[in-house]
């Protein structure tokens, strides 16, 4: 058992979403007090960092209406139930960016908001991208446009608060300190 | 107006809870189609890096329910209405390690989950902290564990995929890029 522990005595299902589940647990405390927990029950994503032959990362600028601004961000999407990660993966590099790959590496995973939801995201790298010879159709609710930097450029933009998505930032520093090579 | 910006039709309020509140809206797209997009209110964090005298940092052990176990993160709380960030810093540091500071130098802000959250964190560091005199109470539903570790033995863990936590992992990279001194 995990120290301070939070056993749960009731869980209340609140919402059941196409992206999220909203639950309400009432726990037990470590020192037997109770009290409520808000949970947001997510399928999990991946995220991708596309390295075409130039050097170049391939991010995709798209609108997230929960910020109502446009964010740059690595291509990323969530599971399908069922769905190993590199399928996912490669389904969101192909419709994202029109690239594919054969040749992905994981990177590592992370939970991207712990205190009150279950989402993670596994990170992969592919420095073996393709144009796709016919695109796909993404999701019919996704419009994204693509950029092609550097790393260099993609950790000015970190520096300058330009990119304002934790993945992705995490993701570009997670290249850096590794080498792109 | 941003580019692929998705116009509210209506906006649907499902849930009002402690930490977040969860809407669902009807949007029009950029092609003039309509979707759905479910969004989680979370009125912002704060996390901060604190360096002791001796260059360790300070994290905090935590159970997470949503996700059934406990992380090692470095301090965090939620922002209480009107607040502004270095204050909800200061406390969050105080109640979760028992250090203060009147030295918080703020890093970068990024969102965590921006698909379907709106929570934003702001980061800082501090390399100024002394222990309290006097611990004060923390929320009454948290139990935290203090870690001190050298910023190699940081990096060491994210490398071992032993730090699970976006915020803390891409806190300790931010920090090794910038160089601790």
């Amino acid at each position: 058992m995990s120290k301070f522990e939070e056993r749960t005595i009731t869980s209340k299902h609140i919402f059941e979403g196409k992206v999220v589940n909203l639950q309400v647990d009432e726990v037990e405390l470590p020192d037997g007090k109770r009290s409520k927990r808000e949970i947001i029950k997510h399928p999990g994503a991946v995220a991708i960092i596309p390295v075409t032959k130039e050097n170049k990362i391939v991010f995709v600028k798209q609108y997230r209406k929960p910020l109502e601004k446009s964010l740059i961000e690595i291509p990323a999407g969530k599971l399908e139930p069922g769905e190993v990660p590199e399928v996912t993966a490669k389904r969101e590099l192909e419709e994202e960016t029109g690239y594919t790959t054969d040749n992905l590496t994981f990177l590592t995973s992370f939970y991207t908001s712990p205190g009150f939801a279950d989402e993670i995201i596994h990170l992969y790298v592919t420095k073996d991208i393709v144009p796709l010879q016919e695109l796909v159709d993404g999701d019919e609710d996704e419009f994204v446009e693509i950029m092609e930097l550097s790393l260099e450029e993609a950790e000015q933009l970190v520096k300058e608060q330009r990119i304002h998505d934790a993945k992705t930032a995490y993701a570009i520093l997670y290249l850096k300190l590794q080498g792109l090579n």
